[in-house]
């Protein structure tokens, strides 16, 4: 294996590590938008924001090891960060409703 | 470069990131086991929590791409953790003084 073969490699390792990852917080976020109406629990947010908190220090630290472009890292960052601010606002709007 | 040559560059690069975030968390201990008698700072037991957190995340994705092993790893980690314990309990001793 040539050395840009070895590094392609573990780019594309690198990467598909990282989606796996960016999938499960993916699927946190999916599963309390589903329970929006029936079961609230106060510490979904808590939980996501300590899993996304340790997702962006992976993602940092794949950039800095440079198995990752900077480029790239930031957009799986900036994918989940919007799918997650319209978790809160739809969290918001509930809050908003119950207030009511 | 052959790839051997690229796997052991990437490979001391990652261990020289992650010991660079240890360091950067044993500095943070050392500030607290230095001023354990004058300033008192609750909040530093909770910023040493989410760093290491972050860190140990940073260290399990360094091992999953295959940049360091898991040995490796786990040592860099748990050295950290001993320097933690010895900090929390001399911040449960003060406790126990002030109380008295």
């Amino acid at each position: 294996m040539t050395s840009s073969d070895l590094q392609e490699q573990l780019n594309i390792k690198a990467i598909n590590l990282l989606q796996e990852d960016a999938n499960k917080i993916e699927k946190l976020i999916e599963v309390q938008m589903e329970n929006l109406a029936t079961r609230y629990c106060p510490l979904y947010e808590e939980v996501l924001d300590t899993q996304m908190y340790g997702f962006s220090r992976e993602v940092d630290f794949a950039v800095r090891a440079g198995l990752v472009p900077e480029f790239t890292g930031k957009q799986v960052l900036s994918k989940l960060e919007r799918n997650l601010a319209v978790l809160y606002e739809a969290l918001n709007k509930k809050a908003e409703e119950r207030e009511m």
